[in-house]
């Protein structure tokens, strides 16, 4: 096993303005970071400037306590938003399902390879359905039933849950209800839904049905982050499959579920790796 | 050369029932014909059939002039649609263009090249932009230009050169106007649009600037026959190129040139060699 | 649920002759078998007529028992190889594994999800590594370790093993061994592989080291029948995903296991539906 | 017309070191220039650093003359290879040619277009068919026909036309000859070439037929640099299509020149973009 190197990843974006990368390239150079990988991006219509660096913590000499603050003065001068994480810094996610276990299996399978670099640290459902699978990967399974009329009291022992664990981000793995704002103002831009069609065709419910009868020669998966506009939020990953008319409804679903694994998959992947800015409705993201 | 094998294609639906492909295939091989291709297609939920046979004509015994009501008798019995082509007979097409030229530059390409195996008969365009285009290949061009004031007139005049061309089918190559229904019901199902979006994304005008808007991480196109209904006729073909936030809308334009070429291209094709039949807003794709 | 209705699938394989179509439904047809689904392909330069249909057994008159002989005189008359079967005939299912879990767990989860209409009867490795996994599923899991020396003996007890399970199928999931003539020569074109390359590129050992060393732009993943040359057998299905100069070695080795997993069961789904026909080094794939 | 903003582009290549990127950008940004886009890459494994960035030359205070000599002491620091392009300056294109026009009608009409931002300067070929081609689009088209006997003196012509002309890069759009060292020494990675087949799977001659007769489900295209063995060039870009047993080898063909036209033409924008670096037999693609 190599000695795991410890790495820092900064965020970053800003109103556009000359020397910028020469900016924040010397600070890390100047405190002894090795920069490992960079990018950046000019929105050319609205000239925002969007960063990502990552940097070798070797011989860095800002303690991490100390970084936030390092970066502020940087960040005042050119009225930025940013953050900064560790790659050692493990982000604790919670998992929100129902009745369809194919994106959890997925996402339990891959944690389990080491894919996501994360901790997962709970399940919440709305049904008992998918317990089993919880017990066999030994992630707590929380049932939370929720209905129309409980609702309001049942987020509140969601959001208890997700405080008391820590949670980081949420991800939405085929849950069938949609979360209040309370949870979108909490966790902004921490909430990844994956949606079982090509948004913004098909949004809304049952997507497969929505495609069949349309007769599209091609579905779709996208993931994005979750806002108080229902299947409106920023995407971060999207994927298709060609089908044709032979594919009766049950296909399309069989057919969507290796799709929605996928996208889901890959979606969370950019997220826990900071590689996801949100700009607006959109999303830059430096894979 | 190898001597031109006469082949016979007739494509049929019907309401399902027992014995059909039986009876199809059997009424070809009693009279000679030699099947090269089959295919048949069952819509499960209405129990419809779908049907494409092509045949070598080298020792059928019906001649042409009879086939079509040859297979009446069967057709009755059966309350079946059908239509019958030979390969021998080419169908002459229209080419409906504004100022955009590259749909039209790769019809004329591939059809120089033989891949349409049609008579490529006229272009009429609303702008004088691309004559030196159909000049470059020798094909009628009539400008005929469409304003809010002249439209009805300026249909009849469309509607009788295609009339005097004998004109089977017409693909509307980017033209930036939407034909009456005095088209849709003369040429129904022989009209080919290309759209530039993944139907039903991005409908209307401007899809790259809705779906630059979006933040859409896949764009696509789509060949459809044109109905009443703007946007929401059959789909004959989808295809769909990855982009990312480092596209401009003009990258998006870019990229979507090929797409729509290709799209069309392969839509018109399918078209031609009867391998589509209309179900309905769906389509059955015999590729 | 609905009751379960019982289908049969001839797959046929002649030279072909005129009236072929005509006879294979009309005899299907005159026993009262309602024809579900039928294809049929006629290779242009070897003159070979490949066929498959799928009837419902309902009214058939013939009983099962007897299906085999029915269709002999037809198959003495064109030199055809055939196989029937029907769908409540569950084949039964061999994986072997050696270290590596991805293919195993997503057969497993196919499985479990009822996409394979199969048995999975045991799982054969020369590591104990993926037992767990067997377990898991509540799958026999059978060690055999395989040393040069012992390979003989221990190739043995693999083909007892087969033999006393009935086992119809072997699914080799990145199984680390080359299985000798003796598995290929009883299980002919019913063994199904895995390559982790875009085969004919990078057959034998390490193809994403050999892809991440030439620089490709792409890397695929290959599903194949095992014959008695390594890497070369009939190509059932492939799948490919872009990559970058950004994607290290274990970045192709993680990506590539998305495919594998895609291209294995795709190609086990596709065998066992009946739906592949062997033709020399290739194969005929009825989608 | 917006006025043309003059940008240039770094290219470099040196051994990794703790600081490049910053003092990369601080000399730009210290002598007035804005950058507008950087990419960069590490090579794990043998720490080698690339490097591209595009800066706005609109206060750049070093003039274009001294521009090569202001980098040079940089350079000698870090061991580095460089060059450095304004956008203003368009690369002079040379086009050789046999007797299929499809790559070379894809390069005549992107051309046209805009796409390539270059000087389409001549075309040479050792056949005379697609001088028409070269005609339509009035470029200097030269027949220099080469045989075995002739060849040592054909390319005594074909260098002296290159010459003279001041070509700076060559593109070989399905010449069918294999071009012997000079030119290779002389233009080294500035020669791009399409092979139609997903290499290294079908390296050599009749790409399609050794698809087809293999049987693969996929077959592609691969635009790569010219080097002295053949077949083994650093690749820019690959594609794919997806296949099936229906597809003839003149389907094949048919539907391989979509996929070479694409390529090919997606090589070439990446190369006069100056986004390429070549690494080894590897490149980097900072598309």
């Amino acid at each position: 096993m190599p000695p795991i190197i410890s790495t820092a990843v900064l965020l970053w974006s800003c109103p556009d303005k000359k020397g910028l990368v020469s900016r924040l390239a010397n600070f890390i150079y100047e405190h002894g970071g090795n920069i490992l990988d960079l990018d950046e991006h000019v929105d050319g219509s609205e000239q925002t400037f969007f960063f990502r660096v990552a940097w070798d913590m070797a011989e860095f000499s800002i303690p991490r306590a100390a970084m936030v603050e390092a970066f502020l003065p940087l960040a005042n001068e050119y009225q930025a938003h940013y953050t900064i994480r560790l790659n050692t810094e493990k982000r604790r996610l919670a998992i929100f399902v129902s009745k369809y276990g194919h994106c959890l299996q997925e996402i339990l399978w891959r944690n389990e390879l080491g894919e996501f670099d994360a901790e997962l640290s709970l399940i919440i459902s709305n049904h008992p359905d998918l317990a089993y699978l919880a017990e066999r990967y030994s992630i707590p399974f929380h049932l939370v039933p929720v209905t129309k009329e409980n609702r309001a009291e049942q987020e509140t022992v969601q959001l208890a849950l997700l405080e008391s664990a820590q949670i980081d981000t949420i991800i939405l793995a085929r849950y069938m209800q949609v979360l209040s704002n309370r949870f979108v103002e909490r966790y902004t831009h921490r909430i990844v839904n994956i949606h079982h069609s090509f948004l913004p065709a098909f949004a809304g419910g049952n997507p497969y049905k929505q495609a069949h009868d349309r007769g599209v020669k091609i579905v779709g998966a996208t993931s994005h982050y979750v806002t108080d506009v229902l299947d409106e939020g920023p995407i971060i990953e999207q994927e298709i499959i060609r089908i044709s008319h032979k594919d009766s409804l049950d296909d399309l679903i069989r057919k969507g579920r290796d799709l929605e694994r996928l996208v889901l998959a890959r979606g969370i992947r950019l997220h826990l790796q900071d590689r996801v800015l949100v700009h607006g409705r959109k999303t830059v993201v430096f894979d």
